[in-house]
């Protein structure tokens, strides 16, 4: 943010030019004004940055992490005995797999992830953060409060403020690019959100947001992410980190969304973006969560109002809640919707939210989803040159070209396999209409020719 | 529609009032001013009829369908040697088998479809068709010109102009309650369509429309189902057959969208739906397609515009040509933005679109997907009581009542599978959080106790 003050063009500035559809005087504008985020920290050397904001394409992450005592791929899935505490997930065998998160996170870049968030909560997590950094070239966020309880081995009511911020430091040393911290939810949105008149049906969802909120509830203190806020800031310049101001209040269900505890809290937010670009250090804020398709213009806009243009990292908004097993669907159809209007990064949910932690599968179908999300708003946001894959695609199909509709796929392995499952016995046509091909058939008449069926 | 202009109240409008929220008055007035189609063709007697239109849920259609030589469940996939060409698919194992496709109708109406459209072409059509009036109580509807080969058992151009007609009377006659035209791609809107100002990339891809299209030229003749419409409006009135008028021109990928031909035939469409409304002949129109997310909402409000506030039958619209694979995913996005605007009635899009004939599992991954769609768009739009569900599934998360939730699941076969795939320890959280579990935390901190992390 600095450099773009200045008016000084970085290497990472110059790959995104390379990238995206602007030119170099309105990226340094855009970066040094806060409304695209550059996420890339000193310490992540073989980073390929990519630029989250205003005009650029939307960018969808990945989330992973290690939640058992894994030890670095062993093969017992179960914690020893007497070392339960620090362990979140003890019960899910993929959980306790350093080498299976590894993988989701190499397979997360081959289907063009943007984005992953390590949120490793127990376990060898510094270890697995480290391999990501060293490894893996797309932009890598986590969430310090997940790693705090097993990093600091102590009870969470015991853990004094000031530690919380070590554990930040120690994630900026190892070289992650952007940090979600639960700022906002401080003691003045936790009255809000306590009054009798704000009570909700879903309380707070977001696990980091619940945990800090269980922590000021116990130690009788402020917000250790709040009240440290200036330290934050300080380590974030020095190892050029990105804020991801999380949003602990973002609604759990549709009928808690838009409510006092969540605009609360973007009030806070917002401020915090100010205080935050005064030290030169770039913010993106989270939003939600569950919310019906008709309140997501309007959230967007307010967020951007309020969060002064800041980028928007969504999760979802999912736009019902009783599909557990298909909230990669309801996730989409939020998401593009927020994406059109405003949003420019999207968190990826799968079938297994709700429900277990995702696997590999799981992890695949949410991301594409996700993606089509992202790649849809972009049509609709007319990002330069985004029709241009649909276009290719289609000249595709109406030449009956096979192997390019293939390529051309978003996912190219599974849009292969259903062709293969189905071989057709005229290689031009497919199963599903067969000699009936509308494609084949107006080709035909349309040379002139005649159409036998 | 002659009984609600009469201000007559039938049994089918009677258990409309026991399954909508919505007034004996109102009704009437709707059903009267063709703003709702109760689809009751009235030898479909087990029929529990719905209403599709103005404040009424918002509907889903299951496509399925006989298409190769099946001899009612034969075990033999391919047709026999020099039956080839009423063969739609001859390469497609599961489509010879009658017996799976049946299975497939049962299977949408457990998953709670409201329709299925019998798109049969080839094989003992009317067999299977008549099986379905007698078993599936949810309303049908079928396309004739798909029927028109096999049934006419001739070769296209040989066709001639009334013997289509035929095909309509014989569906009317067997119970179909409505029934696929293709009257708007008449002489004029061909004209309009070759005109090298308004080329397209992917011409037309309806089937129906193409066939029609392809008659028209080989024969140079006026489309029959347009030349002839008043003889159908008569045999529609006779059996009660809501005409579904098709879109021929819905644009096949994103580029021909919202583009002359389609905007043609749907002038012409209005046309054709005030004709019918004069002959008390209820009305839906069909409409697009492959369209960018920001078209939608303008393509809503033309239909009812330009078609009189019809009911409006949307195939998608596919908000991007991209992911072959997760058309039910591209298609849901639109869907639920196209059905919040105006549509009243979603055609579901399995993953296996554009790629093969869908099996069981596309068929209930494309139904759920539409499901979703649907019911986000009734939250939207204020449906009375859609609410009510998310209300009851958000309630019982807030209580970690996992059996609940898995009850109220819109596939609560999928969402248990998935808990089951990942037993937890603690009966009360899922692997995803484990220990950190924020509503389990949260309901603790709450009650004024301790947590322990």
């Amino acid at each position: 943010m600095d450099y773009s003050r200045k008016g000084i063009l970085t290497p990472q500035m110059k790959h995104v030019l390379t990238e995206e559809a602007i030119s170099e005087g309105e990226l340094l504008t855009r970066i040094a004004a806060g409304e695209i985020a550059l996420c890339a920290n000193k310490n992540h050397t073989n980073l390929k940055p990519a630029a989250v904001g205003r005009g650029m394409r939307t960018k969808v992450n990945v989330n992973l992490g290690i939640s058992s005592d894994s030890q670095g791929g062993g093969a017992s899935p179960r914690p020893a005995e007497g070392k339960e505490r620090s362990s979140a997930c003890p019960e899910f065998e993929n959980c306790a797999d350093h080498d299976l998160e590894f993988e989701k996170a190499r397979l997360s870049v081959e289907l063009k992830a943007d984005a992953i968030m390590d949120l490793s909560c127990s376990g060898k997590t510094q270890e697995f953060r480290r391999r990501l950094v060293r490894e893996i070239p797309v932009m890598l966020g986590t969430v310090p409060m997940y790693d705090a309880i097993g990093f600091l081995d102590m009870p969470l009511a015991q853990i004094p403020s000031e530690k919380f911020i070590d554990v930040f430091e120690t994630h900026a040393q190892d070289g992650v690019d952007f940090m979600t911290i639960h700022s906002g939810i401080n003691r003045q949105t936790a009255q809000r959100f306590k009054r009798a008149e704000n009570k909700r049906v879903t309380n707070i969802v977001s696990r980091g947001g619940s945990l800090l909120f269980c922590w000021m509830e116990m130690t009788g203190r402020e917000n250790p992410f709040y009240e440290h806020y200036d330290r934050i800031l300080e380590i974030a310049q020095k190892y050029d980190v990105t804020l991801s101001l999380g949003d602990a209040c973002r609604p759990g269900c549709i009928d808690d969304a838009t409510d006092a505890a969540q605009i609360e809290e973007l009030i806070t937010l917002g401020e915090l973006t100010k205080r935050a670009w005064e030290r030169s250090v770039q913010v993106m804020v989270e939003g939600p969560g569950h919310m019906a398709l008709n309140e997501i213009v309007a959230n967007m806009q307010i967020q951007k109002r309020l969060c002064h243009g800041a980028p928007f990292y969504v999760l979802g908004p999912l736009v019902t809640d009783v599909a557990p097993g298909y909230d990669h669907i309801t996730s989409a159809i939020g998401g593009t919707l927020a994406a059109a209007n405003g949003a420019d990064f999207l968190c990826y949910v799968t079938p297994a939210e709700h429900l277990r932690l995702p696997d590999l599968s799981d992890m695949r179908e949410g991301l594409i989803a996700a993606r089509i999300a992202a790649h849809a708003a972009d049509i609709a946001k007319g990002i330069p040159g985004a029709r241009d894959w649909d276009r290719k695609m289609s000249e595709a199909r109406a030449a009956l070209d096979w192997n390019t509709m293939l390529e051309l796929a978003i996912d190219p392995v599974k849009a292969r396999a259903y062709r293969e499952s189905s071989p057709p016995e005229d290689s031009h046509t497919c199963t599903m209409c067969g000699k009936m091909c509308a494609v084949r058939n107006m080709n035909t008449i349309l040379k002139g020719e005649k159409v036998e069926i």
